[in-house]
Formats: structure tokens, C-alpha cells, sequence
């Protein structure tokens, strides 16, 4: 799919087939993601891959925006890495690049995503920190279920003029 | 250019030519920025073009990673706009999103971007404040030089399988 056709065409989707997705298609996924820009090339992330219903349940109780969880066969935990860190305080935004590289790769192959914030609401990094054995270094930045959309979303505009400016305010 | 491409092809560029780019280009790019996720949808964003060539000096001179700033004929100045969040502390997650289409975007009308951080650097944000003249409600996020590539970086493979679990850690 072109570039700016899934940029475009992506939106949250909540509501999935029992379709599953495939261990090629995760890796297109998760290929994409890792290929996200990030301050100094630290790369600070890791990626749990969640396909157990038990789990996803539990996700859906923790999380109170994930309550579609259950119903994605897959879902992907991203975790930011402090570790690594080269630059100190960049790694939300390293993360966010790579979640955005990972829905736009899932679009492109027609399947369906939503972003569900973790990070930096301390209970649900609390939460999310238990609930998937996390080491200190790592900290539940946002889990994305993954799926076939069960819900057609038609495109939307959100381009506004008034917040562009030129040379300054 | 498809999406896949474009993802793996964007490679940070730091030389450009001095070949413009075009308002339609400019349009394209901000409209993918745009058109990024975001907390509640709260799309938190404001954008200052820059193409005048003193602005893009100073630039290069309060921000130790932009020296290129000067040789791109154009800059994207992205914004938070703290004043439109519904979810206190996503927006930097929310432009770190709309960057990542806006990089990507270029890559695929063949233009070269660099992703500048400002945020959550206290110094640069306070000197982008002054030379922008930005309101309270703005925050300079990151500053992206924009044009034609001067040097051709290949493909990266940054795909390591060891960052990936499954279930939990």
C-alpha cells in the first residue's frame, strides 16, 4: 500500500474478526517498528507479543480505554528500555515512532490497530509492570491490539490551516 | 512509494541541495503530521515553517544537533500545544507520532529530514521559546530540516530478534 495512502487511511479500530494474524505478518510488523528513528540510534524498546486470551483479559481489566483486547487475536505490549537510553528523557518519543511504524505496517496490510496509552499513567505502568514480569529497565509504554477489523472506518480529514505558522508566532 | 518502503528506506540526512521544496510538498507533509493518532484525539500539534535563511542560522547555532539547519531550505518547527490535551502527558508521545509521518511522507516524495529533539531538553526548549516567540501553551518539540539529499545513506537493517518475548518476560 502506498506511503501516504496508509497514513491516511489509518484509524482506530476496536472491534476485530477471530481471523488470526500470522507469525509473517507480526514480523513485518515488528520489522517496522524497529526501523523508527530514535535519539542517538539507542533503539529503547522491546516488544511483547501477546497472543494467550488469558492475558488479553486481564488486559482488558487493567486497562480501562483496552476493554477490545480480548477480541484481537494479537497484541503487542511496547516497553521503552531506560537502559539504553543514549540522550535522557528521549525514549517516550523513540517508542511512539516505532508504535506509529507499526500501525502504519499494519494498515498496509489490512489489518487493524489501536494505540492504548500506558505510560505516563503511573498506576497502568504499575499495573502492566506486574501483570508481564517486567525488570526495572523496561517500562510498559503502550499495548496495541492487532487484528482484521470487524468495523469499516472511512477516512477522516484532521488537516487544519490555522495550525500552521510561518517563520514565527 | 509503498509504506513498507518508506519505512525502511528513511535514514536521517544531513546534507541537502539547495533545491527547493515546494508549497504542495509542504502541504503533503503537513497533512500526514496531521493526520497521526493522538490521545483522545486531542491532536496537540502546532507547526512553524521555516525558510528564512537567518532563522535557519540561529537555529544551527542554539541547537548542538542542527548544524545541517542552514543547507535544508526548509524546517519544521513541531509544536506541543499543551492547551488542547484531554490526557495530561501524552503530547509528547501524540507529536513524536506526527513527526514520524512527516518523516516518513518525505521519504516518499524522495526528500531527506532530520529529527532534531528539543523536548524535554530545558535549555533548547527555552531557547526555541525565545527565537520562535511562542506562547506558554506551545512547546518546541523537535526541529525537522527538510530537502533533497546530498548524500545517499542505504537501507539499515535495525531488526534484532532478541528484543522480542512472548507472553511476558
Amino acid at each position: 500500500m502506498d506511503c501516504l495512502t496508509a497514513i491516511h487511511a489509518r484509524r482506530s479500530i476496536r472491534d476485530f474478526t477471530p481471523e488470526p494474524v500470522s507469525e509473517t505478518q507480526l514480523e513485518i510488523l515488528l520489522r517496522a517498528a524497529m526501523a523508527a528513528p530514535s535519539a542517538g540510534n539507542a533503539q529503547p524498546w522491546e516488544f511483547v507479543v501477546v497472543r494467550e486470551a488469558d492475558t488479553r483479559q486481564r488486559v482488558a481489566e487493567i486497562h480501562p480505554y483496552a476493554k477490545m483486547a480480548p477480541k484481537a487475536p494479537l497484541g503487542v505490549l511496547v516497553c521503552g528500555d531506560i537502559s539504553r537510553e543514549k540522550y535522557p528523557g528521549f525514549w517516550p518519543q523513540d517508542c511512539a515512532a516505532a508504535v506509529q511504524n507499526l500501525l502504519l505496517a499494519a494498515t498496509a496490510q489490512g489489518l487493524g490497530t489501536v494505540w492504548t496509552g500506558i505510560y505516563p499513567v503511573e498506576e497502568r505502568v504499575a499495573m502492566f509492570r506486574t501483570l508481564f514480569n517486567l525488570p526495572e529497565r523496561l517500562v510498559p509504554f503502550s499495548f496495541i491490539p492487532v487484528g482484521y477489523p470487524k468495523e469499516d472506518k472511512p477516512q477522516v480529514d484532521r488537516f487544519d490551516e490555522s495550525r500552521i505558522h510561518f517563520e514565527r508566532m
